[in-house]
């Protein structure tokens, strides 16, 4: 697989839940252990690193985390792996993978958070548009509270074009709308799935609704009409695990 | 009711949307607008406000947002209600009424996220302990997104006893913990229904969990084993929306 720097702070895992994680997943080699002179706590994460460890001033390690909230840690590791969908497409996927992609969610926090989420509820990846996401920056890595070495991350430039190589491999595309006229619950979720969802503001973008093969909706009863796309997709990875817990009963 | 001030910020209501939704929700009364001179797209927060409109610098508008982001608009008007459990059981209660309670959600994010899937699933409060929350503050009225203005909010001083209260009123009390012996599908969440969400980092407490009625969990699949509290709290929300939705049908 390639590795692809997704931007130049890919390489340094900041704060100590990311850090944690990384050196757990092992899916990326560690290279240099960073931390704060004096700093407590750390010691679990000196032992799991194995490698040189620099203990530095606060002034030298707020610059090695270029302003994100480091917590006296920083990891400098190979970068994160992110794939193509034609790579991806030649590991072994699940006959009930659940894939997460993103139209054009470019708020970092709600990408990291869908990651998280993702991780949690067993997803299998989760997609996006390289020129239509937000990019794993450090505050979405730290939103994904170490998601994101565990998770397939696959960056494809055209979401609708993906779709096509998607449904060749046995996975429904399910495009989550506020005006869709089935709601999530109706649906069949079993098998291999593609949960699409949109940016807060536009929502799902024309071309991409029309290319998916249903259209669902939560059914929302309050005075406020729409969730935040983070929610959005921690619901439906929700109703991803209910169906299957079904399954497996 | 009476109206308390959460704090020196919640006579402000900062940011787009926040101030549309306090003008639309009619909850509160507005007392003055400003605005920053020469911004555009605020027309119709204007119209709609019917108070004097203050045009004013940008410094002036940070000034008055005290570091917030105020996109240009910054809405005077009463303090938000907030009830004591007391008064809100004096209202007229759903008898399938959906409570949300935080046990030490003190993250202003979290607990504005909360507020937002509360009023988007159609629950009727959102109940916290007055040490133990984020206070209402500018950031968590953003996370919520306007929805701090239709739904209720309830500061009690000790969650503890305020269970006892609801449980007069009919409520059964559903704590979320990850070690919980049953799903929360497997639960029945139709009539009057508390949901516990507690931190992130220490779960629900001990004497929360022991004066609740029943322990569910989202039983996660995934390499990460916890979910964000906002996000629990969403899945929650959407699970007793299905149920009632079963029921209508």
């Amino acid at each position: 697989m390639n590795s692809k720097r997704a931007d130049s702070l890919s390489d340094k895992v900041i704060g100590r839940i990311p850090v944690q994680e990384c050196l757990r997943a092992k899916r990326r080699a560690a290279r240099r252990l960073y931390v704060l002179e004096g700093a407590k706590g750390l010691e679990g994460i000196v032992h799991e690193a194995r490698v040189p460890v620099v203990e530095c001033s606060r002034r030298y390690l707020d610059a090695l985390a270029a302003g994100a909230v480091h917590q006296g840690v920083v990891l400098e590791a190979d970068p994160l792996p992110i794939a193509t969908l034609e790579e991806w497409a030649k590991r072994s996927i699940a006959p009930d993978a659940v894939v997460v992609a993103l139209d054009g969610v470019e708020d970092p926090h709600n990408f990291g958070a869908i990651v998280r989420s993702a991780a949690a509820c067993g997803a299998s990846a989760v997609l996006y548009a390289k020129d239509r996401a937000a990019p794993i920056s450090a505050v979405s890595m730290k939103s994904a509270a170490g998601a994101m070495e565990y998770i397939d991350l696959i960056q494809v430039t055209n979401l609708v074009r993906s779709f096509e190589k998607l449904k060749e491999l046995g996975f429904w595309i399910a495009a989550f709308d506020a005006d869709a006229p089935q709601t999530l619950w109706e649906a069949d979720l079993k098998g291999r799935i593609v949960l699409v969802i949109g940016s807060e503001g536009k929502g799902i973008r024309h071309l991409v609704r029309q290319h998916s093969d249903f259209h669902l909706r939560i059914p929302l009863t309050g005075p406020i009409t729409s969730l935040n796309a983070s929610v959005s997709a921690a619901i439906a990875l929700a109703e991803c695990l209910r169906q299957r817990e079904g399954n497996r009963a």
